[in-house]
């Protein structure tokens, strides 16, 4: 059987759990990747309240759905970043407290390791999401970065993580970072970078979504193929080039949608991501699980984009090949 | 006649002035555009010493060497910046002070106003140079953006900016933004926005580098045609993609000159400048001001590049056509 | 809801009306863009016989079909031409006359006055079709062209067309320009020039058919968001380039078909338009008028080609969103 | 109606032809190109047991499935070639024999006659096939080849064939050469020089198999129109470039199926191979015969596979243009 | 030695023989392509009077400049168009007469003949030119063209040009059309169908000039390879392709320099002509006449233009080999 | 200073070291990669005779030049080469002796020896050449390749050269093998393969040609790079891709020079190699050694070619920084 599909929950959050796992079991998805916000993965009920999730598997298993991952980036960015008013537009409120800084990211850190026990509690191993980045923000800079700080944010991922590692690795968890600007890794070097710093453990992978590789011109197969045993979860989400020497590939300041923008998210399909070249990496680094669809398209109804995602995803993964053949003419 | 060509000096400023242009002329540049720090343009001397400005004018002169600009990117970047400790490094002690973000900002636009004083002194109408920006961190942002800071980035902009334009345009002397990625316009829609927070004032214009274009997949022929009235000088510098699925465009946070970069600086004619097409748009344009040489290229000798590009330069800008053709066949 | 999608019956005037409007509401059409010729839609019979109007209006109901335009390409098109041989071929008996060139023009105009409030009396809001022109020829010429000449030829289209204009904006009803090789407008440059010559008059846009501009190397959905006021109607047809070297894209004096010329029409989806991005301008600008397919493909079969076509438009035109995101990752 | 659409069933040799028919009927083909080894199609049978025959056909009829062709790439490869131990691992026993190059090339060509027989015995036209080369290996040589020996080549082809041609000819069947490195005839070149050493007689011709042409950079429809009169056969088959600077276009001694490739064979419409562009050129030289899906992609599921290319087919091999247009517009 | 390099006077008209003689044995030409107009080449002197020829020698020979060629393309236009206000410009007033037409062109005709024999009394065996054409403007025609008419106009050019060519011939000098967009042939078939129509008479053949090939994606070394026994001539000249999806490849009614085209001609290796393959065509094809720059560049001063130019020739047009080399390693 | 740009003399051995030497000293070239056939360096001669190795050096010194390296790619390739006619061309005859095959190959390594030897007593520190292949002739292959076949072709690699590596190390002499189709190592994957079948042993580096890089798709910057501490030696050579969809990649079986080839070489700086890209690349690698020209091509004249790739790598290769830059802007 070919790889099962998921909804990543997190664009739909506006949406009682009920009322989306409803649609998305009408709609053929095998299950959901749940957001740990709006009301589809919380936390600290899943700790506190042992009826929460037993009533949450029951509700996927009354629609036939799985869930083989909880995704975490709200909480995950604050570990790392320099914290300022975006991030309480985002973080839960016990979490942003007070807003000092180093007390936020200490309490998103804490936040993880509870996501590690809580996503434990639901029979969940795999914990997708964002780590943040102290240095992010030194992409280009002038005047010139002092070199040895850039080191140093490897080294401050490294040691506010480990503590939170420890504890996944304990529930038997793994976290998985969606590669992505913004985040401590984004590429192939920031990524061999940041898994070097934190010793490559086994409890550090990766949420390997394709769209952020597309508009810096990566080839995610070819990543997927380098990072093999650190594929942990499979984001399907698409991005689309739109130069024409007037728009810039950096964005513009503009946000996504904006027709002035020189890349933009679309539908999976729609987009520059090669999904053949993509499957065909994952089949031969045997990935198995799931494909989680994470629906961002401005410009497309999301409703019919979901089906349609779910469809193109259907007709493109195609079943490996499970015999070598003898002769090739 | 075709255009002069100047050799812009910052990147030359372990040389004395006086070495430097005994070089330059011996190389057949026609004039510097010289940098506001190391020796090469001493702002506080120019207002305090008249004798300084006419020896400095004298040993151009003795070199056949004429100037059409000066150069004042350190001190213009802190005008805007959220000010740290790269900007103590490239700023006057003076200036610096105590480090207080807003003192420097502020110390940095009078700074700036007495370029525009120094300048006229000297009888140069064109300074170069950044503005900084509140903003440009915020290029690629998770938590997503508040669009209304964004705006308000303009708006700090203009505000800081428009009493430094009141000086310059009562010395008659313009300013001329390098349009930078880090800068408070980079592409066609900052640039746009820029200038249209200023009000479009005449003593606000571009210095127009193609090598900031090229990694953005930008058309800097067409810029040119955009912004036709507001282009008041032009660097002549180069640059080069060199993507092949793992080399990242955003630059992985790489110094300049790493070969995992996905772009990088080179030396004239040996990047991804389509230099025909740009001088070919100087012409519709009626740009007759200077060439400015900004050279910069990690894999090259510097001396070695500064005659090459001149000769590149001299081969490549054409003589526009001083005729109409009546037939064309 | 998406797009309604016709079919344009121009290229099936040898079906009667009555046989074509069950085809294609046997294949799931949501109406039909009648061509001006044939017994689809008869002008003069539409002034002149009240039931005519009524009848065809219960033929195209009882088959579930709407109309929200006809189409007068052949009569609009001796408007502004020179008049020869080729022309009586396409023109009514009536209106070619003795075929005197300006007699033949002036009844054109007159019928295309007609044709407005015929399509008034039908109650269809949009007439699409071709204006002539009486300066194509001089596309490419030698002995040079006078370009005075070239100058007069959009004046000779102002003043032609803005009587015709007078009666449509009179009759609630609008002109849409089919932007075309041998009309007055067929690209940026010279659409510009014609609605600037016509004073943008409301009563008279454009009828934009993608598949004139992939052969023009021109980007059809930049057209939509330039022109999006003046977007009236929208074909569906698509052409192909086919350039090896040997192949030129002027055409080679071949009829389409012809496999040694440089791009040739094609069913919709089987050639370089877009359809992605140019539906996407399509929501963007806000049209939502109906997606015409005009079929023509000489090298399919016209019935297999009309349902693949209509396939092709269902999914390929997706809903636009309806909600704006507030994060994108 | 459109081409018949066949299985070619030389990769799926491990079926019995029951089994194989069985689930070629269900998945909708209609109809084999049987391969002369397995138990599809058992040249020495057809010709001593009349039973045979006469099963083989009604097996297919009860499956509602006909046969156009049969596939002897073996033996046919055996008649030129140089031979070795890969040989035998291919050749029937009988054919092998003791080994000798000489002996086993005489008989491969007696066997290719009585494969003509056997066909005809079946009802079937078309041979495809294989020729082998004596040249082959001299591809890329150094030291520089003897250029006469080259020539030699395509006399020795010649000489092997023409008494091979001679019993197809007497049989009313056609031999189709499948165009392909390893062959006399693997592109335009060497193709016009095979057909001419064999005279261009008409029971020899072309076996078109795009996918080997992709590879190399080869326009099949142009080929398709150069050689019209030679088509006999068409393949359905596709193949990848997967170049990115590392990857070698010659294959690198690699099997097929590893990454580290520069192309790879993959299911048809998963490739390169333009077959928009290739059916119509088929339409336009009027080739009625069967598209044969030669199924093999080293990392796809064969069942999911032939579905899928079935599928494929059926979707893009739209029917001919029955008649000419008047007007394109 | 290299071919011998030329400067085709026809753009320098406004300068006298002498003075443009002068210059062009200055910059380091090695002849002169006379035209027939201004006073580089007085047809009817030519014949009346034999010290006008005998001097016009002198002339060159004391610069030390040959002649292979004379240009006649204003007159040749006139032999096959329809006349109109354009011819008059450009004709000598005595072949306009009263501008009827049909006595045009066959005036012009005799003084094709006429030129003919001029350039035998010259000593120069080569006339380049135009022949016009009757059906150019029917180059993409709505309503759809009558296709018989495309034929007649071969008919007709060569009904005209036969009388012509046997002049020629029999004064021993060969006719050379400049394959052109507006002549009867522009580009491969129109060639084709030329030169047939004539029956590719030894006294009609080509000059080929790469700059007209360029726009319409053509290979000219290709051409050259195609009709190697028809290229008389050459011309080196260049256009460049400015395709940015807003500039249409058709030109868009503009004239040449205009920013808004979607290419223009441009001096001699600044443009998108392939020198090096199209010089090495010319090598392979034996052709040892001169290489005649027809300089036109609306961006560029004219003089830095010829200069530029001809030092681009000169180290570009490199000799061919005069040995086949052993080996290859 | 830059690089010393030898001749490789291999293609000149027509001519005898003497006028060779004299010539390439007044074109300006820095020394002589001499091939050891021909006169120009004897192997039997330089261990037999004292005075020849004295004289050469003489020779060579008395025209100022110097070498670096000499080459010995006849003899080398057949040391694994499966022998035939084709080699009897090119061995001397006592090399060659009775033909039979092992003497051959047994003869050819211990004259590799000899030439270790002998480049010693000539004071040269690197031997270029080829290794030949036992494989070679299975690149492509039908029937499918036994693929332990291939790996016994590394191995007999292996087994042939670690002798001759042996004496190599001994003298203080390297070899290098000239990566290229036909030899053990021809790409990225097949040079991994043959460095470690001779356990990436000191004695046994890399001959990089970029011109054998073209035509395979293959970046010769990222191999350098890749292979850093093994390139011993490098090319300057050039190829130049043909592709038009009617030309294969693969060469036709068609000798070098023919205009039907999908590739051919070309002197340096006339075809696809990215000598810019290259040269930076062996800056980075810190190659410091000759860079020799091996000049081939067919199209152009042997002499004027010598000098204008001379004059190609004078103004290409450029001087490598000896400083970073502090600031980027």
């Amino acid at each position: 059987m070919s790889r099962p599909v998921t909804l990543f929950t997190g664009q739909w959050a506006d949406l009682p759990i009920e009322e989306l796992a409803s649609r998305c079991a009408s709609w053929g998805f095998d299950g959901l990747e749940l957001a740990c916000w709006g009301d589809h993965f919380e936390v600290d009920r899943a700790l506190a309240e042992p009826a929460y999730v037993h009533g949450l598997r029951e509700l996927l298993e009354g629609h036939e759905l799985s869930s083989w991952a909880v995704g975490s980036h709200l909480v995950g960015q604050a570990v790392c970043d320099p914290i300022d008013y975006r991030h309480r537009e985002v973080l839960p409120p016990e979490v942003w407290g007070d807003g000092d800084p180093e007390g936020v990211r200490t309490r998103s850190a804490e936040r993880m390791k509870d996501t590690a026990r809580a996503a434990a509690a639901l029979g969940v191993e795999t914990v997708t999401g964002f780590t943040g980045s102290s240095i992010w923000h030194m992409l280009y800079s002038f005047p010139p970065n002092d070199w040895d700080a850039v080191e140093r944010g490897y080294e401050d991922f490294a040691e506010r993580w480990a503590p939170i590692v420890d504890v996944f690795e304990a529930e038997g968890v793994r976290f998985a970072l969606e590669v992505h600007p913004t985040e401590i890794a984004y590429d192939f070097v920031t990524t061999r970078r940041a898994l070097a710093a934190i010793d490559r453990r086994e409890g550090f992978g990766i949420n390997l979504d394709p769209s952020h590789f597309a508009h810096q011109f990566l080839d995610a197969a070819a990543f997927a193929e380098e990072f093999a045993d650190r594929i942990y979860h499979v984001h399907v989400k698409d991005s689309r080039r739109r130069l024409d020497g007037r728009r810039s590939i950096l964005g513009s300041h503009l946000d996504f949608g904006d027709s002035r923008r020189g890349w933009d998210f679309v539908s999976p399909g729609h987009g520059d991501v090669d999904f053949e070249d993509f499957f065909r990496a994952l089949n031969r680094i045997g990935y198995t699980g799931p494909l989680s669809i994470e629906w961002e398209d401005t410009g497309m109804d999301r409703e019919w984009g979901a089906r349609d995602a779910l469809a193109f995803v259907r007709r493109t993964d195609f079943e490996p090949s499970q015999v070598a053949f003898d002769a090739a003419f």
